[in-house]
Protein backbone atom coordinates (compact mmCIF):
# COMPACT_ATOMS: atom_id res chain seq x y z
CA UNK A 1 0.00 0.00 0.00
CA UNK A 2 0.81 3.54 -0.67
CA UNK A 3 2.32 6.13 2.25
CA UNK A 4 -0.23 8.75 2.17
CA UNK A 5 1.00 12.13 0.51
CA UNK A 6 2.89 15.19 2.95
CA UNK A 7 0.20 18.08 2.06
CA UNK A 8 2.36 21.23 1.70
CA UNK A 9 0.94 24.50 1.13
CA UNK A 10 3.71 27.55 -0.39
CA UNK A 11 2.59 30.99 0.22
CA UNK A 12 4.20 32.66 -1.54
CA UNK A 13 5.37 31.74 -4.83
CA UNK A 14 7.86 34.00 -5.89
CA UNK A 15 11.33 32.81 -6.24
CA UNK A 16 12.03 30.69 -3.08
CA UNK A 17 8.87 29.33 -2.49
CA UNK A 18 8.47 28.31 -5.93
CA UNK A 19 11.96 26.57 -5.49
CA UNK A 20 11.20 24.35 -3.02
CA UNK A 21 7.57 23.75 -4.47
CA UNK A 22 9.66 22.30 -7.79
CA UNK A 23 11.83 20.18 -5.47
CA UNK A 24 9.20 18.82 -3.62
CA UNK A 25 6.93 18.16 -6.89
CA UNK A 26 9.65 16.07 -7.67
CA UNK A 27 9.03 13.56 -5.43
CA UNK A 28 5.37 12.88 -6.53
CA UNK A 29 4.92 10.46 -4.25
CA UNK A 30 5.82 11.95 -1.15
CA UNK A 31 4.70 15.29 -1.24
CA UNK A 32 1.46 17.20 -2.71
CA UNK A 33 2.03 20.94 -3.21
CA UNK A 34 -0.92 23.63 -3.15
CA UNK A 35 0.47 27.48 -3.94
CA UNK A 36 -1.11 30.45 -3.05
CA UNK A 37 0.10 34.07 -4.17
CA UNK A 38 -1.21 37.34 -3.21
CA UNK A 39 -0.39 37.91 -7.14
CA UNK A 40 -2.57 35.70 -9.37
CA UNK A 41 0.22 35.89 -11.91
CA UNK A 42 2.89 34.43 -9.46
CA UNK A 43 0.74 31.52 -8.62
CA UNK A 44 0.22 30.58 -11.94
CA UNK A 45 3.76 31.11 -13.39
CA UNK A 46 4.55 28.95 -10.33
CA UNK A 47 1.89 26.07 -11.84
CA UNK A 48 2.80 26.10 -15.19
CA UNK A 49 6.82 25.99 -14.02
CA UNK A 50 5.88 22.78 -12.11
CA UNK A 51 6.50 24.48 -8.78
CA UNK A 52 3.39 23.49 -7.52
CA UNK A 53 0.69 21.26 -8.11
CA UNK A 54 -2.50 23.36 -7.59
CA UNK A 55 -3.67 26.88 -7.35
CA UNK A 56 -5.35 26.88 -3.55
CA UNK A 57 -8.68 28.42 -3.49
CA UNK A 58 -7.79 31.45 -1.10
CA UNK A 59 -5.93 31.12 2.00
CA UNK A 60 -8.35 28.57 3.62
CA UNK A 61 -8.07 26.12 1.66
CA UNK A 62 -3.96 27.12 1.22
CA UNK A 63 -3.86 26.79 5.03
CA UNK A 64 -5.33 23.28 4.95
CA UNK A 65 -2.40 21.35 4.85
CA UNK A 66 -0.02 19.02 6.52
CA UNK A 67 2.59 21.52 6.67
CA UNK A 68 2.52 25.27 5.89
CA UNK A 69 5.63 27.16 4.41
CA UNK A 70 5.27 30.81 4.42
CA UNK A 71 7.33 32.36 1.71
CA UNK A 72 6.67 35.69 1.03
CA UNK A 73 8.62 38.94 2.22
CA UNK A 74 10.20 38.70 5.57
CA UNK A 75 8.22 41.80 6.41
CA UNK A 76 4.12 40.27 6.17
CA UNK A 77 5.38 37.47 7.43
CA UNK A 78 4.47 37.95 11.37
CA UNK A 79 0.89 40.23 9.86
CA UNK A 80 0.19 36.93 7.78
CA UNK A 81 0.41 34.52 10.88
CA UNK A 82 -1.33 36.47 13.09
CA UNK A 83 -4.35 37.54 10.57
CA UNK A 84 -4.57 33.62 9.86
CA UNK A 85 -3.98 32.53 12.67
CA UNK A 86 -7.23 30.56 13.36
CA UNK A 87 -7.29 29.13 9.48
CA UNK A 88 -4.10 26.78 10.14
CA UNK A 89 -4.96 23.12 11.11
CA UNK A 90 -4.59 21.72 13.92
CA UNK A 91 -1.72 19.31 14.29
CA UNK A 92 0.11 20.94 10.91
CA UNK A 93 3.51 22.49 10.89
CA UNK A 94 3.99 26.15 9.64
CA UNK A 95 7.68 26.66 8.81
CA UNK A 96 8.71 30.13 7.08
CA UNK A 97 11.44 31.24 4.89
CA UNK A 98 12.00 34.30 6.03
CA UNK A 99 15.51 35.88 6.44
CA UNK A 100 15.14 37.32 9.42
CA UNK A 101 13.80 34.99 12.35
CA UNK A 102 12.89 36.67 16.12
CA UNK A 103 9.83 38.44 15.12
CA UNK A 104 8.26 35.86 12.86
CA UNK A 105 8.96 33.48 15.59
CA UNK A 106 7.41 36.23 17.86
CA UNK A 107 4.42 35.76 15.91
CA UNK A 108 4.18 32.09 15.81
CA UNK A 109 4.63 31.99 18.77
CA UNK A 110 0.81 33.23 19.01
CA UNK A 111 -0.23 30.43 17.23
CA UNK A 112 -3.52 28.15 18.68
CA UNK A 113 -2.20 25.65 20.42
CA UNK A 114 -1.55 22.66 18.53
CA UNK A 115 -0.93 24.40 15.88
CA UNK A 116 3.10 23.59 15.25
CA UNK A 117 5.94 26.15 13.93
CA UNK A 118 9.35 26.04 13.47
CA UNK A 119 11.11 29.48 11.65
CA UNK A 120 13.26 29.11 9.25
CA UNK A 121 15.49 30.24 6.70
CA UNK A 122 17.42 28.73 4.07
CA UNK A 123 20.70 30.45 3.06
CA UNK A 124 20.29 30.76 -0.42
CA UNK A 125 18.97 33.37 -3.44
CA UNK A 126 19.52 34.51 -6.64
CA UNK A 127 19.17 38.47 -7.91
CA UNK A 128 16.75 37.32 -9.96
CA UNK A 129 13.61 37.49 -8.67
CA UNK A 130 9.90 35.52 -9.09
CA UNK A 131 8.80 32.12 -10.11
CA UNK A 132 10.25 31.62 -13.38
CA UNK A 133 13.45 31.81 -11.68
CA UNK A 134 12.99 29.48 -9.36
CA UNK A 135 15.28 26.21 -9.31
CA UNK A 136 14.73 22.82 -7.70
CA UNK A 137 18.78 22.87 -6.92
CA UNK A 138 18.77 26.51 -5.15
CA UNK A 139 19.31 24.99 -2.26
CA UNK A 140 21.90 21.94 -2.85
CA UNK A 141 24.38 21.95 -0.43
CA UNK A 142 23.49 24.77 1.71
CA UNK A 143 22.40 25.66 5.01
CA UNK A 144 18.86 25.61 6.14
CA UNK A 145 18.11 27.32 9.69
CA UNK A 146 15.91 26.53 11.82
CA UNK A 147 14.84 27.76 14.88
CA UNK A 148 15.81 26.37 18.42
CA UNK A 149 12.39 28.19 19.47
CA UNK A 150 9.78 26.11 17.88
CA UNK A 151 7.10 23.88 18.92
CA UNK A 152 7.32 20.87 17.13
CA UNK A 153 6.13 16.67 17.91
CA UNK A 154 8.49 13.88 16.50
CA UNK A 155 5.69 13.72 13.27
CA UNK A 156 6.02 17.54 12.73
CA UNK A 157 9.94 17.60 12.97
CA UNK A 158 10.33 14.89 10.89
CA UNK A 159 8.03 16.56 8.38
CA UNK A 160 9.65 19.78 8.31
CA UNK A 161 13.61 17.74 7.72
CA UNK A 162 11.87 15.35 5.28
CA UNK A 163 11.40 18.72 3.20
CA UNK A 164 14.93 20.04 3.76
CA UNK A 165 16.11 16.59 2.92
CA UNK A 166 14.44 17.02 -0.53
CA UNK A 167 15.97 20.37 -0.85
CA UNK A 168 19.79 18.23 -0.55
CA UNK A 169 19.63 21.53 2.00
CA UNK A 170 20.96 20.96 5.61
CA UNK A 171 19.30 21.72 8.92
CA UNK A 172 21.12 23.76 11.30
CA UNK A 173 18.82 24.87 14.62
CA UNK A 174 20.30 27.60 16.32
CA UNK A 175 18.30 30.67 18.24
CA UNK A 176 16.45 33.04 16.56
CA UNK A 177 18.94 36.04 17.96
CA UNK A 178 21.69 34.47 17.01
CA UNK A 179 20.76 33.61 13.59
CA UNK A 180 19.48 37.59 13.41
CA UNK A 181 23.10 38.89 14.47
CA UNK A 182 24.76 36.58 12.60
CA UNK A 183 22.90 37.25 9.51
CA UNK A 184 22.90 40.97 9.56
CA UNK A 185 26.77 40.84 9.40
CA UNK A 186 26.95 38.55 6.38
CA UNK A 187 23.96 38.87 3.98
CA UNK A 188 21.75 42.76 5.82
CA UNK A 189 24.30 44.76 6.24
CA UNK A 190 26.64 44.23 3.22
CA UNK A 191 23.28 44.98 1.13
CA UNK A 192 22.43 48.13 2.78
CA UNK A 193 26.59 49.29 2.21
CA UNK A 194 26.16 48.24 -1.20
CA UNK A 195 23.23 50.07 -1.82
CA UNK A 196 24.88 53.16 -0.22
CA UNK A 197 28.08 52.82 -2.15
CA UNK A 198 25.99 52.93 -5.41
CA UNK A 199 24.29 55.75 -4.51
CA UNK A 200 27.56 57.45 -3.94
CA UNK A 201 28.66 56.98 -7.17
CA UNK A 202 25.87 57.29 -8.67
CA UNK A 203 25.18 61.05 -7.00
CA UNK A 204 28.81 62.07 -8.93
CA UNK A 205 27.23 61.23 -12.69
CA UNK A 206 25.72 64.91 -12.53
CA UNK A 207 28.86 66.07 -12.66
CA UNK A 208 31.23 62.87 -14.51
CA UNK A 209 28.50 62.24 -16.49
CA UNK A 210 30.84 59.14 -18.82
CA UNK A 211 31.53 57.64 -14.85
CA UNK A 212 29.91 54.28 -15.12
CA UNK A 213 31.79 54.01 -18.73
CA UNK A 214 34.67 53.37 -16.56
CA UNK A 215 33.93 51.08 -14.08
CA UNK A 216 34.78 47.77 -14.21
CA UNK A 217 33.91 44.85 -12.89
CA UNK A 218 35.05 45.67 -9.49
CA UNK A 219 31.87 48.41 -8.76
CA UNK A 220 29.73 45.83 -10.57
CA UNK A 221 30.49 42.88 -8.15
CA UNK A 222 30.86 45.12 -5.09
CA UNK A 223 27.23 46.64 -5.66
CA UNK A 224 25.98 43.26 -7.13
CA UNK A 225 23.01 42.78 -4.34
CA UNK A 226 21.80 46.59 -4.91
CA UNK A 227 20.31 45.00 -7.85
CA UNK A 228 18.05 42.44 -5.30
CA UNK A 229 14.60 43.15 -4.63
CA UNK A 230 13.98 45.81 -2.81
CA UNK A 231 11.01 44.75 -1.31
CA UNK A 232 12.31 41.72 -0.25
CA UNK A 233 15.72 43.74 0.60
CA UNK A 234 14.18 46.18 2.93
CA UNK A 235 12.48 43.83 4.43
CA UNK A 236 15.49 42.29 5.74
CA UNK A 237 16.41 46.07 6.94
CA UNK A 238 13.36 46.72 8.73
CA UNK A 239 13.16 43.65 10.50
CA UNK A 240 16.68 42.97 11.70
CA UNK A 241 16.99 47.12 12.49
CA UNK A 242 18.69 46.65 15.54
CA UNK A 243 21.11 44.73 14.19
CA UNK A 244 21.82 46.99 11.37
CA UNK A 245 22.52 50.17 13.22
CA UNK A 246 25.24 48.34 15.74
CA UNK A 247 26.46 47.10 12.59
CA UNK A 248 26.21 50.95 11.19
CA UNK A 249 27.64 52.34 14.16
CA UNK A 250 30.74 49.69 13.89
CA UNK A 251 31.28 50.17 10.34
CA UNK A 252 31.36 54.27 11.14
CA UNK A 253 34.13 53.02 13.53
CA UNK A 254 36.16 50.93 10.93
CA UNK A 255 35.45 53.75 8.29
CA UNK A 256 37.21 56.25 10.79
CA UNK A 257 40.24 53.76 11.63
CA UNK A 258 41.08 53.44 8.00
CA UNK A 259 40.86 57.45 7.58
CA UNK A 260 43.63 57.39 10.15
CA UNK A 261 45.40 54.85 8.82
CA UNK A 262 45.32 55.88 5.02
CA UNK A 263 46.66 59.64 6.42
CA UNK A 264 49.12 58.17 8.31
CA UNK A 265 50.58 55.84 6.07
CA UNK A 266 50.15 52.76 7.84
CA UNK A 267 46.65 51.38 5.71
CA UNK A 268 48.61 48.36 4.04
CA UNK A 269 49.04 46.29 6.98
CA UNK A 270 45.63 45.98 7.42
CA UNK A 271 44.73 45.68 3.95
CA UNK A 272 47.12 42.62 4.25
CA UNK A 273 45.44 41.26 6.97
CA UNK A 274 41.96 41.58 5.39
CA UNK A 275 43.16 39.84 2.19
CA UNK A 276 44.76 37.33 3.84
CA UNK A 277 41.53 36.34 5.82
CA UNK A 278 39.36 36.56 2.89
CA UNK A 279 41.95 34.47 1.32
CA UNK A 280 40.82 31.74 3.83
CA UNK A 281 37.50 32.16 3.48
CA UNK A 282 36.78 31.92 0.09
CA UNK A 283 39.70 29.63 -0.99
CA UNK B 1 62.31 45.13 -47.30
CA UNK B 2 60.84 44.15 -44.06
CA UNK B 3 59.86 47.05 -41.97
CA UNK B 4 61.89 47.61 -39.08
CA UNK B 5 60.58 46.24 -35.64
CA UNK B 6 59.51 48.51 -33.05
CA UNK B 7 61.53 47.51 -29.54
CA UNK B 8 58.89 47.66 -26.56
CA UNK B 9 60.38 47.21 -23.15
CA UNK B 10 58.38 46.43 -20.63
CA UNK B 11 59.20 46.85 -16.99
CA UNK B 12 57.46 45.21 -14.39
CA UNK B 13 56.35 41.81 -15.90
CA UNK B 14 53.01 41.48 -13.33
CA UNK B 15 49.72 40.43 -14.53
CA UNK B 16 49.21 43.98 -16.73
CA UNK B 17 52.54 43.79 -17.83
CA UNK B 18 53.16 40.62 -18.87
CA UNK B 19 49.35 40.70 -20.74
CA UNK B 20 50.32 43.61 -22.65
CA UNK B 21 53.60 41.97 -23.05
CA UNK B 22 51.48 38.75 -24.37
CA UNK B 23 49.33 40.39 -27.00
CA UNK B 24 52.53 42.71 -28.09
CA UNK B 25 54.40 39.06 -28.82
CA UNK B 26 52.10 37.58 -30.54
CA UNK B 27 52.75 39.87 -33.67
CA UNK B 28 56.23 39.21 -33.92
CA UNK B 29 56.84 41.29 -37.53
CA UNK B 30 55.62 44.60 -35.54
CA UNK B 31 57.27 44.12 -31.99
CA UNK B 32 60.28 43.17 -30.03
CA UNK B 33 59.72 42.81 -26.78
CA UNK B 34 62.30 42.95 -23.64
CA UNK B 35 61.58 42.46 -20.00
CA UNK B 36 62.65 44.00 -17.06
CA UNK B 37 61.41 43.01 -13.70
CA UNK B 38 62.78 43.36 -9.85
CA UNK B 39 62.09 39.91 -9.09
CA UNK B 40 64.50 37.70 -11.44
CA UNK B 41 61.52 35.09 -10.64
CA UNK B 42 58.72 36.75 -12.77
CA UNK B 43 61.10 38.34 -15.51
CA UNK B 44 61.60 34.27 -15.65
CA UNK B 45 58.17 33.44 -15.14
CA UNK B 46 57.17 36.00 -18.21
CA UNK B 47 59.79 35.30 -21.08
CA UNK B 48 58.53 31.33 -20.30
CA UNK B 49 54.78 32.53 -20.78
CA UNK B 50 55.45 33.65 -24.27
CA UNK B 51 54.91 37.37 -22.49
CA UNK B 52 59.02 39.34 -23.46
CA UNK B 53 61.01 37.61 -25.93
CA UNK B 54 64.11 37.98 -23.57
CA UNK B 55 65.26 39.62 -20.73
CA UNK B 56 66.82 43.17 -20.45
CA UNK B 57 70.23 43.11 -18.88
CA UNK B 58 69.25 45.35 -15.94
CA UNK B 59 67.56 48.96 -16.46
CA UNK B 60 69.99 50.61 -19.03
CA UNK B 61 69.25 47.72 -20.94
CA UNK B 62 65.81 47.94 -20.68
CA UNK B 63 65.12 51.47 -21.28
CA UNK B 64 67.33 51.63 -24.88
CA UNK B 65 63.88 50.70 -26.62
CA UNK B 66 61.48 52.67 -28.47
CA UNK B 67 58.90 52.63 -26.30
CA UNK B 68 58.76 51.67 -22.49
CA UNK B 69 55.73 50.83 -20.19
CA UNK B 70 56.18 51.09 -16.79
CA UNK B 71 53.99 48.27 -15.41
CA UNK B 72 54.94 48.57 -12.15
CA UNK B 73 52.93 49.86 -8.90
CA UNK B 74 51.79 53.14 -9.31
CA UNK B 75 53.08 54.32 -6.02
CA UNK B 76 56.57 53.32 -7.22
CA UNK B 77 56.12 54.80 -11.03
CA UNK B 78 57.27 58.75 -10.30
CA UNK B 79 60.55 57.69 -8.19
CA UNK B 80 61.47 55.56 -10.88
CA UNK B 81 60.90 57.61 -13.22
CA UNK B 82 62.97 60.41 -11.94
CA UNK B 83 65.74 57.96 -10.80
CA UNK B 84 66.27 56.37 -14.12
CA UNK B 85 65.53 60.21 -15.89
CA UNK B 86 68.93 60.22 -17.34
CA UNK B 87 68.80 56.01 -18.97
CA UNK B 88 65.46 57.05 -21.25
CA UNK B 89 66.46 56.72 -24.84
CA UNK B 90 65.98 60.03 -26.90
CA UNK B 91 63.10 59.83 -29.01
CA UNK B 92 61.75 57.21 -27.30
CA UNK B 93 58.17 57.04 -26.10
CA UNK B 94 57.54 56.47 -22.07
CA UNK B 95 54.58 55.29 -20.78
CA UNK B 96 53.04 53.62 -17.79
CA UNK B 97 49.92 51.22 -16.86
CA UNK B 98 49.65 52.90 -13.50
CA UNK B 99 45.65 53.53 -11.96
CA UNK B 100 46.12 57.08 -10.78
CA UNK B 101 47.77 59.23 -13.43
CA UNK B 102 48.28 62.62 -12.02
CA UNK B 103 51.70 62.02 -9.69
CA UNK B 104 52.72 59.71 -11.97
CA UNK B 105 52.26 62.57 -15.00
CA UNK B 106 53.60 65.13 -13.15
CA UNK B 107 56.86 62.98 -12.99
CA UNK B 108 56.80 62.33 -16.66
CA UNK B 109 57.24 66.32 -17.06
CA UNK B 110 60.36 66.10 -15.63
CA UNK B 111 61.87 64.23 -18.19
CA UNK B 112 64.66 65.08 -20.44
CA UNK B 113 63.79 66.85 -23.57
CA UNK B 114 63.60 64.66 -26.17
CA UNK B 115 62.24 61.52 -24.48
CA UNK B 116 58.69 61.35 -24.94
CA UNK B 117 55.76 60.91 -22.71
CA UNK B 118 52.20 59.65 -22.04
CA UNK B 119 50.52 58.56 -19.08
CA UNK B 120 48.37 55.61 -19.41
CA UNK B 121 45.60 53.44 -17.63
CA UNK B 122 43.89 50.34 -18.94
CA UNK B 123 40.76 49.98 -17.14
CA UNK B 124 41.25 45.75 -16.89
CA UNK B 125 42.48 43.90 -14.57
CA UNK B 126 41.45 40.70 -11.98
CA UNK B 127 42.06 39.22 -8.84
CA UNK B 128 45.15 36.64 -9.69
CA UNK B 129 48.14 38.98 -10.06
CA UNK B 130 51.52 38.25 -11.69
CA UNK B 131 52.58 37.02 -14.77
CA UNK B 132 51.76 33.63 -14.62
CA UNK B 133 47.96 34.94 -15.00
CA UNK B 134 48.02 36.88 -17.83
CA UNK B 135 46.31 36.75 -20.73
CA UNK B 136 46.63 38.57 -24.20
CA UNK B 137 42.85 38.96 -24.48
CA UNK B 138 42.76 41.06 -21.07
CA UNK B 139 42.18 44.36 -22.36
CA UNK B 140 39.75 43.53 -25.26
CA UNK B 141 37.01 45.42 -25.84
CA UNK B 142 38.59 47.64 -23.02
CA UNK B 143 39.17 51.66 -22.42
CA UNK B 144 42.73 52.67 -22.31
CA UNK B 145 43.28 56.06 -21.11
CA UNK B 146 45.97 58.48 -21.98
CA UNK B 147 46.54 61.51 -20.44
CA UNK B 148 46.00 64.75 -22.48
CA UNK B 149 49.15 65.93 -20.35
CA UNK B 150 51.58 64.38 -22.86
CA UNK B 151 54.59 64.80 -24.84
CA UNK B 152 54.08 63.31 -27.98
CA UNK B 153 55.12 63.76 -31.54
CA UNK B 154 53.16 62.01 -34.62
CA UNK B 155 55.53 58.77 -34.67
CA UNK B 156 55.46 58.35 -30.49
CA UNK B 157 51.96 58.99 -30.75
CA UNK B 158 51.65 56.26 -33.73
CA UNK B 159 53.72 53.84 -31.50
CA UNK B 160 51.17 54.10 -28.65
CA UNK B 161 48.05 54.10 -30.80
CA UNK B 162 49.76 50.97 -32.60
CA UNK B 163 50.72 49.45 -28.88
CA UNK B 164 46.96 49.85 -27.63
CA UNK B 165 45.46 48.52 -30.93
CA UNK B 166 47.00 45.40 -30.32
CA UNK B 167 45.63 45.03 -27.14
CA UNK B 168 41.98 45.67 -28.98
CA UNK B 169 41.54 48.39 -26.51
CA UNK B 170 39.84 51.18 -26.74
CA UNK B 171 42.24 55.10 -26.35
CA UNK B 172 40.58 57.79 -24.83
CA UNK B 173 42.60 60.88 -23.85
CA UNK B 174 41.66 62.62 -20.71
CA UNK B 175 42.75 65.14 -18.29
CA UNK B 176 44.86 62.99 -15.29
CA UNK B 177 42.90 65.09 -12.53
CA UNK B 178 39.55 64.25 -13.97
CA UNK B 179 40.84 60.30 -14.85
CA UNK B 180 41.97 60.18 -11.15
CA UNK B 181 38.66 62.16 -9.48
CA UNK B 182 36.36 59.12 -11.69
CA UNK B 183 38.41 56.36 -11.27
CA UNK B 184 37.97 57.01 -6.82
CA UNK B 185 34.53 56.90 -7.39
CA UNK B 186 34.44 53.64 -10.03
CA UNK B 187 37.35 51.05 -8.71
CA UNK B 188 39.72 53.20 -6.15
CA UNK B 189 36.92 54.04 -2.75
CA UNK B 190 34.80 50.63 -3.90
CA UNK B 191 37.79 48.88 -3.00
CA UNK B 192 38.55 50.83 0.37
CA UNK B 193 34.76 50.16 1.10
CA UNK B 194 35.19 46.76 0.36
CA UNK B 195 37.81 46.23 2.71
CA UNK B 196 36.58 48.30 5.45
CA UNK B 197 33.63 45.88 5.26
CA UNK B 198 35.35 42.50 5.59
CA UNK B 199 37.20 43.99 8.05
CA UNK B 200 34.28 44.52 9.82
CA UNK B 201 32.35 41.22 9.79
CA UNK B 202 36.10 39.11 10.14
CA UNK B 203 36.01 41.25 13.92
CA UNK B 204 32.47 39.88 14.51
CA UNK B 205 34.46 36.36 14.44
CA UNK B 206 35.59 36.48 18.40
CA UNK B 207 31.72 36.36 19.25
CA UNK B 208 30.10 34.82 16.40
CA UNK B 209 33.22 32.20 15.26
CA UNK B 210 30.52 30.11 13.00
CA UNK B 211 29.76 33.22 10.74
CA UNK B 212 31.14 32.95 7.18
CA UNK B 213 29.61 29.64 7.70
CA UNK B 214 26.59 31.62 6.88
CA UNK B 215 28.06 33.98 4.66
CA UNK B 216 26.82 33.41 0.86
CA UNK B 217 27.48 35.07 -2.39
CA UNK B 218 26.06 38.26 -1.31
CA UNK B 219 29.09 39.22 0.95
CA UNK B 220 31.80 37.33 -1.11
CA UNK B 221 31.04 39.42 -3.79
CA UNK B 222 30.83 42.86 -2.03
CA UNK B 223 34.22 41.93 -0.88
CA UNK B 224 35.92 40.78 -3.66
CA UNK B 225 37.80 43.14 -4.67
CA UNK B 226 39.37 42.99 -1.00
CA UNK B 227 40.96 39.88 -2.17
CA UNK B 228 43.14 42.26 -4.62
CA UNK B 229 47.01 42.32 -4.69
CA UNK B 230 47.28 44.34 -1.49
CA UNK B 231 50.11 46.22 -2.66
CA UNK B 232 48.60 47.02 -5.89
CA UNK B 233 45.61 48.25 -3.58
CA UNK B 234 47.02 50.96 -1.54
CA UNK B 235 48.67 52.22 -4.18
CA UNK B 236 45.56 53.56 -5.79
CA UNK B 237 44.85 54.78 -2.27
CA UNK B 238 47.91 56.65 -1.56
CA UNK B 239 48.62 57.93 -5.20
CA UNK B 240 44.68 59.08 -4.94
CA UNK B 241 44.65 60.42 -1.28
CA UNK B 242 42.44 63.52 -1.73
CA UNK B 243 40.05 62.07 -3.94
CA UNK B 244 39.53 58.91 -1.54
CA UNK B 245 39.38 61.58 1.65
CA UNK B 246 36.63 63.52 -0.51
CA UNK B 247 34.73 60.38 -1.24
CA UNK B 248 34.76 58.85 2.26
CA UNK B 249 33.33 62.27 3.41
CA UNK B 250 31.18 62.09 1.21
CA UNK B 251 29.88 58.26 1.96
CA UNK B 252 29.88 58.85 5.19
CA UNK B 253 27.38 61.28 4.29
CA UNK B 254 25.03 58.61 2.33
CA UNK B 255 25.37 55.96 5.21
CA UNK B 256 23.82 58.86 7.97
CA UNK B 257 21.22 59.78 5.59
CA UNK B 258 20.55 55.53 5.12
CA UNK B 259 20.55 55.56 8.58
CA UNK B 260 17.94 58.44 9.34
CA UNK B 261 15.44 56.72 6.25
CA UNK B 262 15.85 53.27 7.98
CA UNK B 263 14.50 55.01 11.44
CA UNK B 264 12.03 56.58 9.87
CA UNK B 265 10.94 53.82 7.55
CA UNK B 266 11.27 55.83 4.59
CA UNK B 267 14.21 53.84 2.82
CA UNK B 268 12.46 51.73 0.87
CA UNK B 269 11.89 54.50 -2.33
CA UNK B 270 15.43 55.53 -1.92
CA UNK B 271 16.69 51.33 -2.36
CA UNK B 272 14.31 51.59 -5.11
CA UNK B 273 15.56 54.42 -7.15
CA UNK B 274 19.50 52.37 -6.65
CA UNK B 275 18.31 48.88 -8.16
CA UNK B 276 17.07 51.22 -10.86
CA UNK B 277 19.60 53.15 -12.01
CA UNK B 278 22.34 49.91 -11.43
CA UNK B 279 19.86 47.47 -13.54
CA UNK B 280 20.36 50.59 -16.65
CA UNK B 281 24.09 50.79 -15.92
CA UNK B 282 24.88 46.72 -15.89
CA UNK B 283 21.76 44.86 -17.69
Amino acid sequence: MAERLISVSIVGTGLIGASIGKALCSKKDAFFVKGFDASKENAETALREGAICRIANGVRDALNADAAIIAIPVQFIPKFIKENSALFKKGSVVMDTGSTKELVVNAMKTLPQGVEFVGGHPIAGKEKSGPESASETLFEGKKFVLTKENRLSEKGKNIVLQVINTLNAVPVFMESARHDEMLAYTSHFPYFVSAALFKLVSEKESSLPELFEFAGSGLRDTTRIASGDPVMSYGMLETNKDNIMKALSEFEKVLKEFRTLLESGTLPEKLKAVKERRDEVWK
